[in-house]
């Protein structure tokens, strides 16, 4: 085990009519803003819920954070953030809404041009105090001090880390999760299982908790995901997707482990250029991550290969290409394509995606350094 | 899942040379009162550590914590810390005395006889601060709120609970594991492996990701155990079973699920009695207790032995035996005894347990409160 310094100081409220735990998360003389997305938590009632907890509350709503959320939009809530003196950011929904909050909290804070903290690495001193109520398991932003913001002008997708935008509280009902359609539930269950594996498939470090921690997300969402999407779907099996993926990124099962995120780069990159959402992005690539990577990761593989899919018979090889086609079986059946042809995107996308990883120095990826441009490229390649 | 509200801020610095985190976790102007028990630290190199990291710092001292710490010793070191002013304490051992300082943090802040917070559990309103480099994995003090308290006068041992006493860091370097001597490297795997029992083998809410993590708990101290006591014993092993126990305790793998706790009830008696060791305890009455409440756990029993022990064959009540024998044999593999005659106790020594069960009102222990003393006769009567 590697050393490490571990502290998650989020307090997770999590189950069904959790919503009005926000009551008593936020002092009553605080002036709140709610950030929110396209305004699906006004269909499916959180929004009435938040509102209500909220009583007695100032408060002020900022709407339309979009998917991948942009610098352009975040900066247009931390000028009204300026403008009304805001002191409690409560982001309600998704990964996006919560990282884009995180961005809109540091920046208010920030001297100077924010973009910077994302092109430059620049330090975030102090940060506007934040709450979340998701609405999608997915990215784990809800309990950790990540967050990954787009420059539309420029297609630069990039992260930004920092306890200070850590969330103080998130709930966490996984009844929300009923009025999700199956293209953000698949995302949600391919986002928090690659998640797992950025942490887990690397190489060995005799990490036993870590790695029986992150074995059991992987398990838990290979037996619950594709029940999401069939009659088997009942707020159990919300509630293990729910609270997976947010086990999958709290910071606990990489600690003291190396980390890959090679997957996560190459996959910013398409859809920064095409649009892809984040998740369908991470199935094309890992698959084929794993065999190009297969000789470094080998002794990770198999161990994935036996205690998450039963798989012990046959040579290295064998075993190998079994678990990458359990793998991407997997991702099937949770209706989540795993091909750049699926979105017709062909060799000339990759040219692209090359270039821009090139330009972000993306040369050098992975737990070893190891994934060049050329690596990358044959991922990519195979990917098609 | 149950519905619950999870929360541990306690930041952990773990792996080798990292007891000097504690200089910039304690303010340089606090005044500081290490507390540790008989002097072991003062060989094995870690008080050295601590004061050199405290330079600077005003520091004072208490010493002489006993195992099973008591009221008595605790309230001594409360005269010392009101007469200083302390306004930081610094446990430096394991469960007892990390146990005993969070009773002296909530008693020096007490308005009333102290006593109260733990036999008619008055309410804890406020500590003082309270940090821990811990020298013992076992029982998880290090990262969680509880303690557990005896009167000497009155052979009663209690347990309060408080978020206030929680820890606000805790060095944790696996190296310390080095000069314990074998009888505390039992009873901190069998302690850790029974905090973990108490919360996993109670009955089926649909919890996966705690089932899961409780397992990989289960089977990592299962497999770097036995390693404590031969040539196998690395830093990475104590590592491993370090992690297990704060994991095993922190909250987290309790979250939504019901808790048992019986085993510990009982045990506590034989300890407050006779003066067997905490794990001693417990590793005597958890393999009956299985026995005894075989029908209200079979699902969870069942589960264990397929996914702990790999134990499938058989009808019901053979794999329950098999999987109590092999929990029996695990507690020997790492040099624990499992029998009331081990330690010269006979059916005598019951009657005393049980007037004291009775005494302290647990009369109906366990997660449905089925453990009736009749039946926590019966699992002492078994276990002779």
């Amino acid at each position: 085990m590697l050393n490490f310094t571990f502290s998650n100081k989020t307090r997770i409220h999590f189950g069904e009519q959790q919503i009005k735990q926000v009551t008593q998360e936020i002092p009553l003389d605080a002036r709140v803003l709610i950030t929110y997305g396209g305004g699906s938590i006004k269909k499916n009632g959180v929004y009435d819920q938040v509102i209500a907890a909220l009583t007695g509350h100032t408060v002020f709503e900022f709407s339309g954070i979009e998917p991948n959320p942009s610098y352009e939009t975040s900066m247009k809530a931390v000028a009204l953030v300026k403008q009304e003196n805001i002191d409690y950011i409560l982001a309600v929904g998704g990964g996006s809404v919560i990282d884009a909050s995180k961005f809109i909290a540091a920046a208010a804070h920030f001297n100077g041009e924010p973009w910077d903290i994302l092109i430059k690495g620049a330090a975030v001193e102090s940060a506007i105090k934040l709450g979340a109520v998701l609405t999608l398991p997915a990215t784990g932003s809800e309990s950790n001090g990540g967050s990954v913001i787009t420059k539309l002008a420029t297609k630069d997708k990039l992260p930004f880390m920092s306890a200070h935008v850590l969330p103080l509280f998130a709930v966490l009902d996984p009844s929300v999760m009923d009025s999700l359609p199956a293209r953000q539930l698949s995302n949600g269950v391919v986002d928090a299982f690659i998640h797992t594996t950025e942490q887990y498939l690397t190489y060995d470090v005799d990490a036993k908790i870590q790695d029986r921690f992150a074995e059991g997300i992987l398990l838990t969402l290979i037996e619950e995901g594709p029940k999401l999407f069939s009659a088997e779907k009942t707020n159990a099996v919300n509630a293990n997707v729910m609270w997976s993926a947010t086990q999958a990124l709290n910071g606990l099962i990489g600690s003291g482990v190396p980390h890959d995120w090679a997957t996560h780069m190459i996959g910013h990159e398409l859809t920064a250029s095409f649009g892809l959402d984040h998740a369908q992005t991470l199935a094309i690539v890992l698959p084929r991550l794993m065999w190009e990577m297969r000789e470094s990761k080998e002794g990770k593989l198999l161990q994935y290969a036996e205690r998450v899919w039963g798989i012990t018979e046959g040579d290295v090889e064998t075993r190998i290409k079994q678990v990458i086609e359990k793998t991407e079986q997997f991702f099937h059946s949770v209706q989540m394509k795993t091909r750049l042809s699926d979105y017709d995107l062909d060799a000339t996308s990759i040219d692209v995606v090359i270039e821009q990883l090139e330009r972000h120095g993306m040369t050098q990826l992975g737990e070893r350094q190891l994934v060049t441009l050329e690596r990358s490229r044959n991922i990519l390649m195979n990917s098609l």
